[in-house]
């Protein structure tokens, strides 16, 4: 017998590919009945809150797949830059393989919704919240002081999320390419003054002891 | 008498309002009649083409206003770092003034409807490439060299969409604020080394002449 949590699962992971292509207002209960192959009548079972309460759930979905793609771009990085770069190849990759169709199901929600919804203002804003303290926690890893780590969290994901709309708008890869690059050089420049901050550190404290 | 362009102009501007705060979707043509104040059957005159043809002419609208915003920015800066701070400081003061309502109406639209309208990317791609141009000839104008400055062009576009829809979400102009901090780093960068490359370009020609 399927676990009560398989179906609501199920609805969660459709209706996270349906506001990543469609936005929100252009998916219907019913799209979402219909690509998660559940009966008709359990969405309203799964989900009492309506539409809003799916949404929610899709908001910590997207976000737990945010910081599975930053802990998967940083296993594969020697440093900050090639860090930076893996995510946006990742971001890149995905954007391509669904045919320009599929982008960030938070961001298409916020435009269509925030601030009108004030209840969904605070899950956007928690949403984006643990993407930057993923983020600065990986630059901080690398050297980066902690300011330094959360401004350069912000420029990576209001880059990478404006990228993922130009890219959408080009049909091409091209906008999300020289952004990344001029992106990589930023975090390259600033990673390079990280290490020889610390190694001033280190030499002032050898100096003093 | 009115001229018959007046109802058009007036639909366009409100119908621009409109999907900058709610989007394309939650937008009827009965609110664009309403907020323009246009007698109802009068839409229907004006754009033959429905609610697709309204879009088009909000795309032309909001990019005039983008080229204008990138002069007026130009116009009081007196290098590329400041140019992008005038640039990210207007964005930031419309948003703050429309009470984190009012973001991009071509960003919003390109979420929602981008790539399910073929007809519609082809405008989507036009408007990014006529702000790309913009930038890109005003950072040509401080020296940039061509590819530079469409890269630098593109990590401006995406940060400022980007960062709208971050301090959208959190209703705080902080993420905005942070992001520019980086992004003014990197073009001032970019403009020292402009300037060095235009400096050893003007002493090369020196000593050949």
């Amino acid at each position: 017998m399927p676990r009560r949590s398989d179906g609501r699962d199920r609805m969660i992971r459709a209706a996270l590919e349906l506001f990543r292509r469609r936005g929100y207002h252009a998916t219907a209960f019913s799209d979402v009945v219909r690509e998660s192959g559940a009966p008709r009548g359990s969405i309203y079972f799964h989900f009492p809150g309506g539409k809003e309460e799916l949404l929610r759930e899709v908001v910590v979905a997207a976000c737990d797949e945010i910081e599975e793609s930053v802990a998967l771009a940083a296993a594969g990085a020697r440093d900050a830059a090639s860090f930076v770069r893996n995510l946006a190849e990742a971001v890149g990759q995905r954007l391509e393989a669904s045919g320009y169709e599929s982008g960030c199901a938070i961001a298409t929600a916020v435009l269509e919704l925030a601030p009108r919804s004030e209840a969904m203002s605070e899950e956007f804003a928690q949403g984006f919240e643990r993407w930057r303290l993923a983020l600065a926690a990986r630059l901080e890893a690398w050297g980066f002081a902690r300011e330094r780590a959360l401004v350069d969290a912000d420029v990576i994901m209001a880059a990478l999320e404006g990228a993922l709309v130009l890219s959408r708008a080009a049909h091409s890869l091209e906008p999300l390419h020289r952004a990344t690059r001029a992106l990589v050089e930023l975090i390259g420049a600033d990673a390079a003054a990280a290490t020889n901050g610390a190694a001033r550190g280190r030499r002032l404290a050898a100096r003093r002891s």
